[in-house]
């Protein structure tokens, strides 16, 4: 995919992942651009998210992006402390770009120091280019696909996303990272006013397990150089761009076999319908009976009602691919067809609450033999 | 197991349960009893738990439970309030006690009213002993074991107590109901203030797999024949009888080959240190690396940083089976020897936080193939 004017990505291979696949990547921009950054609310954060957040708060621009996978350089004291920041400045001077304009990533095992002479090493080798591919390829720990979008402006701006997550390597949990960059021209201001509202709809939105990464982090950079957009229209299509992302990290989840839509309306927020919405979609019993082709809307139910929304049984809808199971009573239907309804590679869960306005939407998966059997028979 | 003076309990086959094994039955007291209550925060709440809500709220004595297993009676609309209605106005009747000392409880498929007939001509064949496991026998409904425990004061007062949970039946969610009766003689108040403290530290920390019931409730009854108690004493006895009633939970949750048990010391608070605890205990990554007997503590650092609790990596202390794993730092441990360590019928971590004074202890299972089979591939 190619990236938006200015920008530049490559790749290499430094040993850091057992496998021997690229596990380096840069990203940069030709200027500096203006960026807008979540990390992880995980108390054990990794020295990279911590990092992140530093820069961050001190209002500088940002201009290039060095990430790692095979090692999350988390949990690893003063040693993993000085890792990342030596990775950053090695980036730094590389790149001829100011240490505090790059930002540092890294995701895969937990609990080892990264090993610094590899990126001493592999650094250099890096060729840039014009598009995401190799840089989205190095991300990537046991993805089974590659998840990036993309939109366009109507004043030509573009927009690219890339993410890596739901995957696992030995011993290591689920991890997110996603980088959005774009050639519009957009304030510092703005995009971090916008940011955490689309991470809310999209990233925010999705789960595979519950289990939340200590190293999961989302940046929006724009460098400009396609001019001014609608801001209207850039944000629109900013959120087109991680909601894609979102369904594709959804439906790659570890052991998934099909996509889980959750919609809720009718909630007394959007706050609340949100959390209704992924209440159902991270529900284990939920999940179950989705990877079973069972239209068990009982649990639908006790999902609603454990997330805490306001609701009332006798207003409550339920409707699952389009067929109503719940209409503030017990619908007569055929439970045979909606089991085969159920057969496909996304399953649609709707709920109306009748309560207020409020909408959400969240993404999940099916649980499967093959999550537990991915998280604990093939580590040890 | 015997119960206390004056208690008597039996249970008999009302055909609610498609299996044809007993599901319906009673609790009495030979006089009225104080008592003290928690049910569900689920907000799609069955009528059993708003009607015991609605009677406790009232102030008045309990004497009597009337449950049912096999239809939960859940979402079912002003039917299924009429028919828990019945059901405590039936069960009065033939017990000759006024019809709000009466609490009812359901357990099993959410969505069917319960059946009001199969209630009117089960109750009369229930006749009544002085012990407790028919009445347990017949509340279960897959729980592979019955759960039951007991404790006798020094005054000779004793507390026996029972509980059904983490079985599911089509097309149901796992449910909890407790049951603790007691002679000793204790003050409504005494046992009202009591009571909440005593499930923060039990069974609200036993998590089989993240999903709320919408009919759970935990309730302790005494009834005074024995003469008062001192009253730490009755407390720290009720309190065992309560964990090891969680302990057992936990032990026979869907799909389970494990206990696993996590306790945490050193963080800011007792609150925070149930939490921290809790959310190891729940994690679907943790649960499944006990599952794999794969030492994978990274998991149980993202589990404890995800819960959100005060921490800092320097001064976090992790040990599994008494193995230190990580002491501020990552400890060189025989991962082979820790993998052996936790082939065992239950696996403990002990984490440190080194921040205050706060202790807690939670109860979890193991996540295994088998819990994604009950719940998908063996209901529709």
């Amino acid at each position: 995919m190619r990236l938006p004017t200015l920008f530049r990505a490559g790749a290499t291979q430094a040993a850091i992942k057992p496998s021997g696949k690229p596990d380096l990547a840069l990203l940069i921009s030709g200027n500096p651009c203006n960026w807008a950054f979540v990390g992880t609310l995980n108390r054990a954060a990794a020295p990279c998210v911590s990092r992140s957040r530093r820069i961050y708060a001190s209002g500088g621009q940002l201009q290039a992006v060095v990430v790692n996978a095979g090692n999350a350089n988390c949990a690893t004291g003063e040693l993993g402390v000085q890792a990342d920041s030596k990775m950053a400045q090695l980036a730094a001077t590389q790149l001829g770009v100011p240490e505090n304009a790059v930002l540092t990533g890294s995701t895969g095992v937990i609990g080892q120091p990264l090993p610094v002479e590899k990126l001493e090493a592999g650094l250099p080798k890096i060729g840039l280019v014009s598009h995401i591919d190799p840089f989205l390829e190095a991300i990537m720990t046991t993805d089974l696909a590659p998840k990036k979008a993309e939109a366009t402006l109507s004043n030509g701006s573009r927009i690219v996303g890339v993410c890596k997550g739901s995957g696992m390597i030995q011993p290591n949990m689920a991890t997110m990272l996603a980088y959005i960059v774009s050639d519009a021209e957009v304030s510092q201001d703005e995009l971090r006013q916008g940011w955490k509202g689309v991470i809310d709809r999209s990233f925010n939105q999705v789960s595979v397990d519950t289990d939340t990464s200590t190293n999961d982090m989302a940046v929006l950079m724009t460098n400009g150089a396609s001019g001014a957009p609608d801001l209207s229209e850039f944000w629109r299509a900013v959120e087109q761009v991680c909601v894609s992302l979102a369904r594709q990290l959804a439906r790659d989840g570890e052991g998934a076999t099909k996509l889980l839509t959750v919609r809720v309306c009718g909630a007394a927020s959007d706050e609340e319908a949100r959390r209704a919405a992924l209440s159902v979609a991270s529900s284990p019993l939920w999940k179950s009976a989705v990877y079973g082709n069972d239209p068990n809307w009982g649990r639908i139910m006790m999902a609603v009602g454990k997330s805490g929304v306001e609701m009332l049984e006798a207003r409550t809808r339920i409707a699952l691919q389009s067929m109503a199971l719940f209409e503030g009573r017990v619908m007569p239907f055929d439970r045979e067809a909606a089991s085969v309804a159920m057969k496909t590679e996304e399953v649609l869960v709707e709920i109306e609450l009748g309560i207020g306005q409020g909408q959400g939407i969240a993404w999940g998966c099916d649980l499967t033999e093959g999550y537990v059997q991915i998280n604990a028979l093939y580590t040890t």
